[in-house]
């Protein structure tokens, strides 16, 4: 028997937020938040077919419906507090919205994020999460990098791209590598409190979530100038490189996208300043290239210029 | 040929807000806004086949999912004054994309709303609206209703399911009644100024758009109280009742949803205070029953025990 809207809401996804700035949550027209200051607000949206496969567990689903939106507010720079669903389901299935609700809230609470309100929907799956945060002193956009800035990528590139070969080929590899790759695609970890820590020495950010050469090309559009990357220092993990060739591994990691790790700039002189501050957060970086004067990105391999195999993600 | 996500966004959705508030607008990672006090949020969600006809034009699409949302911030008695846009269609339809566009900045314009911020993703054809607005000194919930409270209503009701049935029928109706009733269905007008002015005097608030007994329904659970509904006070629009027999206009009224009038309550005290704040919009409204002890809605006709055909909408 299935369930109806309210039921589904009161069972699954009315936590009652311990959030005293949360005054009103879910249950009424709207949520009425105390917001001191700028809000910072984002949303993304998934859709079955399209952004994921349909063996992707509901639980993971959920976490990465979040995940999605939290990354964003990471390249911000901003501090994520609430969130908002707006799930279409064909139908009310017990089993799958336990799972769905468990990922989300998992995640949520890791980072302190309640669920204020949404919409349940009857429809093809299709999942819509907006974050709301607060803004820190600065926020990070695409905008502010300069030629001459350093570019840099925090974690690992390419895991989730080969977590989607995995997937799709519906590979048997039950090897630990195999399954860090697929976690790495199922449940993205958002680098929020890396956003929040490089905020006031980066220059400007993007996450990876369509390929680091598409988001850093992001980033060269909002600046107004190019960029080098240097093939050879873009960060691959040992997982990937156990599965896939090196040429393979690196198509993946320069095109690849849905890593959402942080891509961003910063002058040189704060360097230090920027190792610092992520190592406090325990997450490496590198440093992959500059900004240039010009436009567009260009590759370098070991100072040779280099073609990479594809471009990133096409939404159309 | 078909554009891509960055061009569509380009083309039809990026339009820099003149409001001073909205920090950083479309195009990086997300949006921030300047946000003095509380924020009010309300998200929802309209599929193709299911809240829809494909019979609605674009544009008409374009101002109903706004004003969906709007309509839930005026039952809050909040102001609206920004808004995001997650848009899934199956293809890249430039006079589809161009009207539905218009449609929804005609109505954000009324309304001094910005669209701050979105995502457009390939899918079924599904848009998910959420607005974020301003709350006043008292925000308007579904949970403040005493018994003694009259019951109010806006405008009137019944409209949209009679607009529903003659587009669903196609009915060739060509008459101005029939096109004002299309009309209240393809392009509702949220009652924002009304919640606003509203807000000091009433008690609860919700907007009708499951269908009068079944949001009414909502404020006597909320608010832990029954309601009496005095059937023959329910204002119909001279348009229903000429295209409908008195019985179906009824039922419209009563269980039919979409109308987006406010149903609210107040003390009787405020009667003068409320009718004059109404006044002041331009907006009628109607006593139509009273809050009562115990639980549920029930009606009466003349007096008499009356048993409404139905109880509204359901969602799965």
């Amino acid at each position: 028997m299935s369930l109806g809207e309210f039921e589904i809401i009161a069972r699954y996804f009315d936590r009652p937020p311990a959030d005293p700035d949360v005054l009103l949550g879910i249950g009424d027209d709207a949520a009425v938040l105390a917001i001191g200051g700028s809000a910072v607000v984002a949303v993304d949206t998934l859709v079955a077919g399209v952004h994921f496969h349909d063996a992707i567990a509901a639980d993971a689903l959920g976490h990465r419906a979040l995940a999605v939106n939290l990354s964003d507010l990471a390249a911000m720079g901003a501090t994520p507090r609430w969130c908002t669903l707006a799930l279409t389901v064909p139908k009310a299935d017990d089993e799958w919205l336990e799972a769905f609700a468990r990922g989300l809230f998992a995640l949520a609470e890791r980072h302190g994020v309640s669920l204020v309100g949404g919409d349940l929907t009857r429809g093809p799956l299709t999942v819509t999460v907006q974050v709301i945060g607060t803004a820190g002193a600065r926020s990070l956009t695409r905008a502010g990098g300069h030629p001459g800035d350093d570019v840099y990528v925090t974690g690992s590139l390419g895991d989730a791209a080969g977590g989607i070969a995995l997937v799709a080929e519906r590979h048997p590899a039950a090897s630990a590598a195999a399954n860090a790759l697929r976690e790495r695609f199922c449940r993205p970890t958002p680098r929020v409190a890396e956003g929040v820590a490089l905020a006031p020495y980066a220059s400007a950010a993007i996450d990876v979530s369509d390929g680091l050469l598409a988001d850093l090309g992001h980033i060269c559009e909002r600046s107004g100038c190019g960029a080098v990357v240097d093939v050879e220092r873009v960060p691959l993990s040992a997982e990937l490189l156990t599965l896939f060739p090196p040429q393979q591994a690196l198509a993946y990691a320069l095109a690849g996208g849905d890593d959402y790790e942080l891509c961003f700039t910063a002058p040189p002189a704060q360097a230090e300043r920027i190792e610092a501050a992520l190592e406090a957060c325990g997450t490496p970086a590198r440093r992959i290239g500059q900004l240039v004067a010009g436009e567009g990105v260009v590759c370098r391999r070991d100072g040779e210029p280099f073609t990479p195999p594809s471009r990133g993600y096409t939404h159309f």
